[in-house]
């Protein structure tokens, strides 16, 4: 009982949430057992965050979360205004300016059935906290990686590409990963091609070449991933969006991943592989992290969603 | 709002709840939305059903529910005798006699992070309802499936063996078979094989043998399957637990389907291929079905796990 009451202080000093428009504390934020995301995963949910109380390329994760419903048949019944105010609310309640925001959009609550048609509307969460600060010596030093023997999800079962509230692949993937010493995992698919990583997308570099695998080996596009190849285009450095194998993992000369709350982070070591243990070994990453810094402080001062 | 207030007068009427040990009415059966559940599906669940105050199967499905956790690596915090016992407390609460129940086990709350090391609690949710009364012409006249495009889980992604929180495959499947006008889903791996439909195993008979596809082509090892399967060894009928494609689907004489809450019930039709219409066609269905019923009546007759 102690442990769960330093649990909630915890989450409540960490956390404020908006449940279906009610402003509340962690530990108030409950939400029915018959919720079908809590019974099957039957959700999808979008991770962002906000800087100098701006919120980072919002319409795009917006936009990708009625993409993910989409996909995955879930029908939202609210606007984006609606969401968007919902948002806005929170943030302005928290009086937080580096905000990390995760919205979840289920499809709502009912007699136990796995049939979705049943549904006729959906429970809206928006949960706003600090932006975590990752480790420094991950930017400083790497990230180490571990090649999971768990496949990633195959589009024609659950598309990866649909943020879902099925998360349990990526879990396993990350377990297998911690289990091994490293600080995150990377997944091939059925016909061994790079997919992406538990909650990352993945680059490759060689030869001053970016190499990064296409959506259709079954993985999130990414909305870094997204400015991150917008910003090699515009730079006209050398790229291409292709299929990738493990040996073009091993052979790389630099690997780095994109997340919207990490943005550039360079990998030192996957599996046994190493590639270097300082900024200086990654020249061309260190372009991109430049560029894509650049990109979010032009964001900010142009700042369309702001508040405080 | 009048609509969620019917739905849940509708939930309060034929649900009641045991959450970590307090018995709730439906409506105030809520969990914290940092539960792993809602959040990423990290949980495991089974279902099995009483007869006259008699638990079916009992301890083959909370060996399964244990099995399921040990397969995704939850750790459970409590002992067998202790879910046991709160189950019990429920039905005895719930003064139903012929019920479903439902055990949800999550890798509990916490902080948002996907590394499921972080867990050190589960909650326990138990639901009991009536026993549900899948229609009479189901048994009849059989039920109508629908061979999905939607490819079940690999076994290598997430094992549909283990009962999960991650439903999200079995819901779009059976959405496909919704939108076709079938009853109910069935689904293929990525090798054609043949595995299991949205929730329950599938049977196909042709020339007086019973076939079923293998635990290793991707599916649940249902209790009810393992019960058929039994029966059909004691009464030395001819049988083959093997690898199936869609070709034997489509030539088979006669098609039934077993899960725990709907026994054994016949099919009359895959997309459009007809298995007949009534039990007069099914004389091995119907072989199976009788032995099944009876083995049912032994148990309540023996009843080691009665309430009331």
């Amino acid at each position: 009982m102690k442990a769960k009451e330093n649990l909630y202080n915890e989450l409540n000093t960490k956390y404020i949430i908006n449940l279906n428009g009610e402003i509340l504390k962690a530990q108030d934020a409950k939400i029915s057992i018959f919720d079908r995301a809590f019974l099957f995963g039957d959700s999808v949910y979008d991770v962002f965050y906000s800087e100098s109380a701006c919120l980072i390329f919002f319409e795009e994760h917006i936009s990708r979360l009625y993409h993910s419903a989409n996909l995955l048949g879930i029908k939202i019944f609210f606007s984006k205004e609606q969401i968007t105010q919902e948002i806005l609310k929170t943030l302005e309640h928290s009086k937080i300016k580096d905000a990390y925001i995760r919205i979840i959009l289920t499809r709502g609550e009912g007699p136990i059935t796995l049939d979705p048609t049943s549904s006729f509307h959906n429970n809206l969460v928006i949960i706003v906290g600090q932006k975590p600060a990752h480790p420094k010596r991950y930017y400083e030093q790497g990230m180490s990686l571990y090649l999971a023997e768990t496949q990633r999800n195959s589009i024609k079962s659950v598309d990866p590409n649909a943020k879902s509230g099925n998360y349990l692949n990526n879990v396993i993937a990350l377990k297998e990963a911690k289990d091994y010493g490293a600080d995150d995992a990377i997944m091939l698919n059925a016909n061994k091609e790079l997919t992406e990583g538990s909650n990352f997308n993945i680059w490759l570099i060689k030869d001053g070449v970016y190499y990064t695998p296409p959506v259709k080996s079954g993985l999130l596009a990414g909305i870094t991933r997204a400015k991150v190849l917008e910003l090699i285009k515009r730079n006209k450095l050398p790229y291409s969006e292709q299929t990738l194998f493990k040996d073009n993992i091993f052979k790389s000369d630099e690997v780095f991943i994109t997340s919207s709350t990490r943005g550039v982070m360079p990998i030192s070591k996957i599996n046994e592989n190493h590639f270097g243990s300082h900024m200086n070994d990654w020249p061309n990453t260190l372009k991109v992290s430049k560029l894509y810094d650049e990109l979010i402080k032009t964001q900010i001062s142009q700042g369309k969603y702001r508040y405080l």
